[in-house]
């Protein structure tokens, strides 16, 4: 292990997060609120130890994949904690192990929160809590990657343990073009959101916040409705934008950069990815059309509901805990899959339940003719044994932490459908699940061990395991 | 496709079926029941259908995995119809899906009943309905190649699709050898619990028929309270005999046959096993120690049910559901998991789980020391990548059955714990689930759709999927 590169490496983090920080710091000055004073202290102190950190510069510039897990998440947890620090000193989330919660179920993109009321925070912090959504979506190492002109070789590894997907496709050589590309994206998209929310008639702070929470497939809101009470044409915009979230960028590097429309419209994944929500959407609106009048006002609902809940972003327009057992378990097969690979949403990801079930049925027909057996295919191209075996062991290792989680939730007071859907939800950074973590309820009734577990989740489940596992290995942390 | 072959074995099934069919029969007779009609007409209907048929000698000894696979489903299939007529005829359970639910619950030793009242059923019909349990148990093709002098390449086959398990370790190089030694262990084992049962002071009829489906793993029982009114020396001989029916019998050949009593200790399989069950047994006993006054008698309890549903039997000896969550989130996992490869009990098996862990450890090591990468192991032999990739698509298989049939059971009226553990237990041959399927209910409620579902599931999860699964490709029906 290369403890001088990653030490260096985590002081320029610090330098971000002092950056981030300061626009909370603004916000708290337009409103005039005291809570300023909390996230100015926090920026204050993160700015002046990197400042002093970044002065040792590292005596290697080894860096292996090991290294790029190790700093990954090392870089969130550190993240986690400074993002703690304001909701915390600033007395508005006065328990640190919620504000750490809060922090990180807002980094991770998850959304499922241990506050009943959100709409007594003030207007600095609730900025923060979304804008971690922003933030956490994309990937703060690849925003560094994008700015700094980081040198060596450590980059690819880097983009690599903090990109969601089963293969990480840089999509030019090189990977600090690919970063700034994907930021690029990001934040046009972003505006576009922004615009469009002001236009439909919200305020321009609403539109900002809610606009990071959405394309950050993040979930949190600025009321305790969630975003049941705004106007259809803003339901709408959140569907579209909730949706555009989960997408593969891929799709919009060949849309807007590389100009190959056709290209685009052939992307395997983004297509079963729409396939996917929209037949989930109309298998829900047949199954609760009963106690809607209309049916177009089903199939929005129903729409919203699971692109909310496939994209990972957890906003909900009604309580669909209400909903009947049908709807519900397709919306649980929705959160398992989840959105696409190299998107801001979490989940086991598109591509990789495609990647499985052409190797299933590659191997059934091994059977029936052991001479024909086909490449499993994915966007034209072959996929190597060695990635579905990779894909085949990553579901061996997301079940084993699914089912250990569920066991130490099972020591609280909640059912199996509770204790199953916070796992799922926050393992696969959604949000809300059913019953006791409901779309109205929230997670504040959990003991600490569980708290912990599910921060321990959404971290696993947003780095995708291996950053978070190896962390506990020995072998990790030998010197070399 | 060669049809010949696979017309004519089961023609043979059919005599066998006959020859099943004289022992309830006979029951009737000693105990006069007018039930013993029905029995007697199906018997003589299946030995003249089979005499007939199998004039008609194969025209092809044509033989591969494929009719292996599509002779042991179809056997399964006719088996269970036949198996049903008389439960139908008798009169005693009236709906023929019912008695077709009921038949294929038996064979596949799940021990899920439609039944809310098993005491009027009369002697004879209660012995076949538990005597199902023993026949599936070692399966009725093993019984054929043991006692049939089947000539031609495709006893493997057979014992190959029929036999549970990742890999089948022929005991002896003669299949027809293995069969029956197989065989003769699972008689020596059955007559012993029906001498200890006898010895404690149950019934001769009781000890037979309960043998019968402890040793079966199966859990259909005489009693509506399962078997919680015996005595406890009646339960501590249940506790036992449910864990030697989930033991690989490999460790009987060892320990009986081969007279190597070491290699039978050190069978990996079974000491996981056993700790996998005793762990879980003392988890929950510290879990439900509250509600008991005496430590032992929860231990008692917690093991006895730890084995019921570890070895997929079924048994119950007080309303598991009640108990905390927690220990019924071990329970599930131990349903999960489920018996040994090579033993009369259902579930994933104990040795694939060994093996995707193994795997799993070894995809993470990968990570962090590239070049040291040892074999994945199982009994002292390198398992090869080939198996543990169809493991792995075992896994996947599995998973898509079981989510596409949660997704059925839920158009159903019952809640995401009921619905779940209801395809678990059928699924992996146990019976008895929670909520609306727990230890004091039954079945009955689903409706046909479900019951259809569940009993594909119990079949599918006899026959570890690929049997069932190839039935449904247009390219296995293809002629030669």
């Amino acid at each position: 292990m290369n403890y001088s590169i990653i030490r260096y490496i985590l002081f320029r983090v610090l330098e971000f997060a002092a950056l981030f920080l300061t626009l909370p710091c603004l916000v708290a000055a337009i409103y005039q609120e005291k809570a300023g004073f909390a996230f100015a202290a926090v920026m204050i102190g993160c700015f002046v130890v990197a400042e002093i950190g970044k002065q040792y510069k590292p005596v290697s510039t080894v860096f292996y994949a090991r290294e790029g897990f190790v700093t990954v998440s090392l870089t969130w947890i550190v993240l986690s904690i400074v993002g703690a620090l304001p909701f915390y000193l600033s007395g508005e989330i006065p328990n640190f192990v919620d504000a750490l919660f809060e922090t990180i179920s807002g980094l991770t993109t998850t959304g499922g929160s241990i506050l009943s009321d959100v709409e007594y925070l003030s207007k600095s912090v609730q900025f923060w809590r979304l804008f971690t959504h922003w933030i956490g979506g994309m990937g703060v190492l690849v925003l560094i990657i994008a700015v700094l002109p980081l040198s060596g070789g450590y980059n690819m590894h880097l983009m690599r343990a903090e990109s969601p997907g089963p293969t990480v496709g840089k999509l030019v050589p090189k990977v600090q073009s690919t970063a700034k590309i994907l930021y690029g994206i990001y934040i046009g998209i972003t505006v576009l959101e922004i615009i469009l929310l002001k236009a439909a008639g919200m305020s321009l702070y609403d539109s900002i916040v809610l606009s990071f929470s959405t394309l950050g497939t993040g979930g949190f809101g600025v009321l305790n409705s969630s975003v049941g009470s705004y106007t259809i044409a803003v339901q709408v915009i959140f569907t579209i934008f909730m949706i555009l979230g989960g997408m593969n960028f891929n799709v919009y590097y060949l849309l807007f950069i590389a100009r190959k429309p056709k290209d685009a419209l052939k992307h395997e994944e983004a297509r079963v990815y729409l396939l996917m929500l929209f037949g989930a959407a109309v298998l829900i609106t047949w199954n609760i059309r009963g106690s809607y009048d209309s049916l177009a006002i089903a199939f929005k609902d129903a729409l919203f509901q699971v692109a909310s809940l496939g994209s990972s972003t957890g906003f909900s327009t009604t309580d669909f805990d209400l909903w009947p057992e049908f709807s519900k378990a397709i919306l649980i097969v929705v959160m398992a899959v989840g959105a696409c690979a190299g998107s801001t949403g979490g989940g086991f990801k598109v591509s990789r339940v495609m990647i499985l079930l052409q190797d299933m049925k590659r191997e059934l027909n091994r059977v029936v003719h052991p001479q024909l057996v086909k490449k499993t295919h994915l966007d034209g191209r072959a996929v190597d044994d060695d990635t579905v075996h990779s894909i085949q062991s990553y579901l061996i290792i997301y079940l084993v932490i699914f089912i250990s989680s569920l066991l130490i939730l099972s020591l609280d007071r909640y059912d199996f459908t509770t204790n199953f859907t916070a796992v799922l939800a926050a393992y696969n950074n959604i949000g809300p699940g059913f019953h006791a973590v409901g779309p109205t309820c929230n997670y504040g009734g959990y003991s600490v061990l569980s708290k912990f577990v599910l921060m321990f989740d959404m971290m696993t489940g947003r780095l995708e395991l291996l950053p978070m596992l190896i962390l506990f290995s020995p072998k990790t942390w030998k010197k070399y």
